[in-house]
């Protein structure tokens, strides 16, 4: 998969900044591609990037329009044909991370055609998968869950693996979802994938390697969220990570999108363990992260260091206060072994 | 979704009953709609029923040819096309629980054409499902759940509403594999569904109903199997079973098809009611269903009589000895409410 930058990212109607995750995503991860963003009437959030028509983004050089938008069964919203139909007149490649497809819709499929233009589904696998075997593989397996869904396993996956490079770690980051797909140019769209094939997927992405080198995987929902947690399940067990960090935002009330309360962290520690255990026997919590945005500088780092004491493991803020004790604690858990 | 009888099954090279356990499944259930079988050479196993050419079965009156077999991953082997595109030629429909489609094969697709066959992909969704809501339903529901796959959790199901019925229950059978589809003419092979909508369409299936109506669905995998755990999380999510039981075959050594021991049954109720009280709190194990077909009649009664005063639950074989002391707890543990 090849999507041509830069990006013009669609913002749509979005009233909700998690709904625009992976518009957010890409323009943190990847600032120097995208260079504008473009919303309808009523959308209630922005990125900081200038308003630039589909039009205008080409003339100054954009190649790709990204649907930076995830909503709750990934449907792609009548209201936003329109705006992707003008992108394609304009002359731009189209991405999209919603599970419907781009050319399931007459009017883009027609578009695209006569314009030639690219509709680049990156939800949609573009592989066949085998079922997961269960069996043990070489290599360092890193995966990051959560309490909830949209709480920060991918920022927290990709800051680990860039902190873990700086280091000099052999070290890959695997992308599960739409949007690390969009930062890294691939990876596996997991929640697209047939359930059957869930592990097998996770397998596929995560393979044998050197046992010094470490897959750092996108972690994908939770395991106590009512709708997503088979998925959760499947890329625990295929992954069989030697290390997990749980991520998590204090003061959210409900998991998203339902009237859940969310789990604790001792729940989710103690349970991603057990279920862990059952493809990796030595799986282990080695790190929290947690997303401090709604807290002081002073009310953060002490919310942090009390967490650290009562897990007895960092916790940290990779977005605020990077996370180099997480690494660290890799360092001192699983020592490199040296070639003999 | 309508799959014309009388039916044909084809057993193709198949050397362990379990993997054909779709044509057994069907003819147990559905006796008078199977009229013969058909086996290509090397097959090792019978269903006792009449080996037949499609072109004689077609003269017995066949309509339609059911490829009765269920390997991992699905797929459809080189060696069956010959058979199938013979039995299109000899005017038989084909039907197909493989997650391969049947079209997908040019000679297969292309003989469906010449002879204007029906090609059956049961295993293919019909609908697109949302994602689950987690939100309460109304009405009763049973899940069976099991130590493994294919250990007797369809036949489980699909027995206890027998004999519910035949009490006078209002009650309906849901299928959820290839097997019950074919045997109930409904259903959602939820293992080909993406992980994302797993446990929506698992809800779907079982729609808020009156109180004292009972769905009794047909479980998936097992909690317990590296490959197709998130299946079994998301069916129990979705289906919020108000009632479960658990399917076990003693003396199996390992899980299908991967070097891993089976769960003991103390775990799996354990495991099953925790993570089931996440969509239904007062989810509770009625009963045991065991496979005690390698045992003598006394081995097996003392057998299930020693479970029975272990878990302090109904334990049966209902292939064997019947289902009604599962039946019994359910109408002692979930007294019918009269209308007002």
């Amino acid at each position: 998969m090849s999507i041509e930058p830069p990006f013009l990212l669609f913002l749509g109607d979005a009233s909700d900044p998690l709904s625009a995750k992976t518009a957010f995503g890409l323009y943190h991860w990847r600032p120097n591609d995208c260079l504008g963003q473009y919303r309808l009437p009523g959308c209630k959030i922005t990125l900081g990037l200038p308003d630039r028509t589909p039009l205008e983004a080409k003339l100054l050089g954009a190649s790709t329009l990204v649907l930076g938008l995830a909503n709750s069964g990934g449907v792609l919203s009548d209201k936003w044909v329109p705006a992707i139909v003008e992108a394609i007149e304009a002359g731009l490649d189209i991405a999209s991370g919603l599970h419907q497809e781009l050319n399931s819709v007459d009017t883009i499929r027609e578009a695209a055609a006569k314009y030639n233009r690219i509709l680049h589904d990156v939800r949609r696998p573009s592989r066949f998968f085998s079922t997961g075997k269960g069996a043990w593989r070489e290599g360092k397996r890193l995966l990051t869950v959560g309490t909830d869904c949209s709480i920060g396993k991918n920022y927290t996956a990709l800051a680990i693996e860039r902190e873990m490079k700086g280091r000099g770690f052999d070290v890959d980051y695997r992308a599960t979802g739409q949007t690390g797909i969009l930062i890294s140019g691939n990876g596996v769209p997991l929640d697209a994938v047939p359930v059957d094939f869930v592990s097998g997927a996770a397998e596929w992405l995560s393979p044998e390697a050197d046992d010094n080198h470490w897959d750092v995987i996108e972690g994908q929902a939770s395991l106590f969220h009512p709708s997503y947690a088979g998925l959760t399940l499947g890329l625990i067990h295929g992954s069989q990570p030697d290390a997990f960090v749980v991520c998590h935002e204090p003061g959210r009330k409900t998991m998203r999108g339902v009237d859940y309360p969310l789990p604790s962290l001792e729940n989710v520690i103690s349970e991603v363990t057990k279920v862990g255990q059952l493809t990796n026997p030595r799986t282990t919590c080695i790190g929290l992260s947690i997303n401090t945005s709604k807290m002081s500088d002073p009310r953060a780092r002490s919310y942090l260091d009390r967490l650290a004491r009562e897990f007895r493991i960092p916790a940290v803020d990779p977005m605020r206060f990077g996370c180099e004790e997480i690494v660290d604690q890799i360092e001192s858990c699983f020592p490199k072994r040296k070639a003999p």
